[in-house]
């Protein structure tokens, strides 16, 4: 199919033009001295006006890639001495095994990175609630100086010793320090798993909607993706079942508790049934729980991980410090049988020769039972404020455009539109507002549904996106 | 074929029939009930003595897998309820797309964690030389408190515009802080490259010997690796011409200066040439340069790295703080075309969604000028004296046995045996005499090679290294 440039996207049209060129040129597609076609020509085939082109072609003059001569066209720079000779790097960054972030996902993330955009995309703990750790705590808990050599393979014994700890008295989770391995975050235990214990082709259940679908690491170890149903009480976890028949399903990832994008929690008979369906299957079962203790103050705490029902190694639980405490220390874990975590954590010494030991020693700190009661108190007070200060505006201005959940925990809204959007248009014409949000495609979701989260910004801001996403509404109805 | 336990592993006989035997009965393979074989009669199959089967049977007794009775044999215990439901994990262990370091450098890793095995194969600075940053000289640099923030995908902006500065002076290298990316260490930016800009099947050319024959990370990429053989000035840098014609290779991967594991330095001429080339066939060439600026103290200073030359945008180049102060940061960079950098960093963001903060903020301090000349020094000191020893106790126990390189810069003496050896076997009895090198096949070497560090230890350690070492070649010939 021949190239066009695409209307959807953020870039402009001239300059989409121009660029394409340029990799022509600099791969040598169109090598120096080539004549180009006239700018009404172009215009025609790539269906823009002439004007577009024109731009285009002048970018390119002014860095020389381009000549032009009164009365004899536009031709690529006779003067480009090298030019030809440089790698075609465009053929190989379009290359590789790894898949590149989705298109969509990639424009919230630069939307994410100016500061006048409000965002309602960020579901990371407010820097105003993120524990500072002061030099004078840092030095008390450990010691005089930082150690500054290679840690263990499966991360630092003493904050392995920790967090076996801390998951039996936050979570009733038995684990000794053998059965875990230090990840740089939740997500690279989700990577390790799915590159390491799972191969091409295998398929695999997940919720549907979910956070796994906004990253291609799973078609990046081509992997099958299927779909697991679900109600307010979870997964119908039956389906695993006829999945298993019809796919050979060989693994279930799920996240019970603040479900990633919906907020469901999936109640206790439905953690005991799908683990016994594992069980019994012989599947092991993924559960990410990366907001499990998110609690808004004031709500019920959830069941306990499934992870604590396990009594016989089928469970591999991912969490990490990231949503409640220091997403950039990047500490995770991922706790499992022996020969699990010994296999994953060769494979992440190969990749990154492991995590930072200056974070692992920091953790071991942050992790301090009282120091992290309360954070986690401190975490579930601001949530919910921020929770109700977002329905209360929602309720001022969206009533009329869409209906949203009444989350328990975790860090965002989960809203449907009355009148279902394209949820391309409606982004563009949201960030052109000046506020960024995820669209429920981007979880595999049907359209018509939004993910908007209320951590990140301030009262005032939060009140104003809520304005913004209005007016873009508004004018898209 | 069927299984039989393997004479050259370091697990004893019996352990390995036991734990075969597991396997089998964890997975299913042999369901509860199940007759065993009578000792001798598996003894015979397996080509062992018939105790050795025997106390196999006695350790699974032990753990209940096992039941026997004196007249009825040994059967898989019928008690094992569970035992047949849980998931089949060596199934999945044993599959998945990366693939597990090799069994030979994975007992290398194992014998080094123990403390009374003297290592000669550790190439890290020693504890001893690795600036440990005190309290107060940390509160200086990052102020009153860590930012626990994510950063940058990138990298955080104020180290890649450190870093930017240090390459400069260090090394001639122009790079703006947009074509840095920081990586987990200097292994980290070797993945992403394999990951992200080759393809299964594609074919790259790299020094034979060399480092990354030690990493399955270009094997589980799917890559063709080809060899490029060298003198004492660097590559036969034509050969990559006639590689390029026969296989096409897409990437050509180099270690110019103190090359893992010969220590040769390419000459200025050829360190020109390889560029040349890799223009003219437009071929992207990586330059790891981790032991670059490691110049034994009273040694010439190496040429230039390959991207100081570099003015088109053909090299990406590798490098890292892991080898000069601080390897528990994790903190490397590669520096490329923009285009490059950016797909990477999204990448990375994907698999482990940045470096740790806290490590980034740290390294703009240990980057600091006069720090680093400081540890430069220190180091370049350390080295020197190191090797002194080594080649000391060499010539006193060694002569007879090998000869060995004079190195100017970096870890380690690469050795040649007189007389080639079973590496496996060599390695085996200095382990048993208390002492653990790398056998040179790891790096791809024929037989009969050796890299020794002297980095790690203590003179009096090392010497005592050397003479373990000689014990265990003598009773080899």
């Amino acid at each position: 199919m021949e190239w066009k440039p695409d209307r959807q996207a953020k870039l402009p049209l001239y300059r989409q033009i121009a660029k394409r060129l340029e990799e022509q040129i600099v791969s040598g597609e169109l090598p120096p001295g080539t004549p180009l076609p006239a700018e009404r020509t172009l215009a025609r085939r790539y269906g823009v006006n002439r004007g577009t082109v024109s731009a285009a072609y002048e970018e390119l003059r002014a860095s020389g890639l381009l000549q032009s001569m009164q009365g004899s066209g536009t031709w690529v720079s006779r003067y480009l001495w090298g030019v030809k000779q440089v790698p075609n790097w465009h053929a190989y960054t379009e290359g590789g095994a790894f898949l590149p972030t989705y298109p969509l996902l990639r424009r919230i993330q630069e939307a994410s990175l100016n500061p006048d955009i409000i965002n309602l995309a960020k579901a990371e703990p407010a820097s105003a609630i993120t524990p500072s750790l002061s030099v004078e705590e840092m030095s008390e808990s450990i010691g005089s100086g930082i150690d500054l050599g290679y840690s263990h393979p499966k991360g630092n014994p003493a904050l392995r010793e920790r967090i076996a700890e801390h998951v039996r008295e936050e979570y009733g989770i038995l684990a000794s320090p053998e059965e875990i391995l230090v990840t740089s975050g939740a997500q690279q235990a989700l990577y390790l798993i799915s590159l390491c214990l799972l191969s091409p082709g295998d398929a695999i259940a997940m919720e549907g909607p979910s956070y796994a679908y906004s990253l291609p690491l799973f078609s990046s170890a081509g992997l099958r993706l299927y779909r697991l149903p679900m109600d307010q009480q979870g997964v119908a976890v039956e389906e695993i079942r006829a999945l298993h028949q019809a796919h050979r399903i060989r693994m279930v990832f799920v996240n019970p508790t603040y479900q990633n994008p919906t907020g469901i929690v999936w109640s206790q008979s439905r953690r005991r049934r799908v683990l016994e369906i594992c069980r019994e299957l012989r599947i092991p079962l993924v559960e990410d729980d990366a907001y499990g203790i998110l609690t808004l103050a004031g709500c019920r705490k959830p069941p306990a991980p499934i992870k604590a029902l396990d009594e016989e190694g089928v469970v591999l639980y991912v969490n990490s410090l990231s949503k409640t405490m220091a997403p950039g220390l990047r500490i995770g874990w991922l706790i499992g049988p022996i020969s699990v975590i010994d296999r994953l954590a060769d494979a992440k010494r190969q990749m990154d020769f492991g995590t930072s030991s200056v974070s692992q020693q920091l953790a071991v700190a942050l992790l301090e039972r009282h120091r992290w009661r309360r954070q986690i108190d401190r975490v579930s007070h601001h949530l919910n404020r921020q929770s109700q200060t977002m329905r209360t505006a929602l309720r001022k201005e969206m009533g009329g455009f869409m209906e949203w959940n009444s989350p328990q925990g975790s860090y965002h809204l989960w809203c449907r539109l009355h009148k279902p959007a394209d949820e391309q248009e409606l982004l563009d014409l949201a960030i052109r507002e000046g506020v960024v949000f995820t669209p429920g495609g981007v979880y595999g979701a049907e359209p018509g549904w939004l993910r908007l989260t209320y951590s990140w910004e301030s009262k005032e801001r939060l009140e104003e996106g809520i304005r913004r996403l209005a007016k873009a509404l508004e004018s898209f109805c």
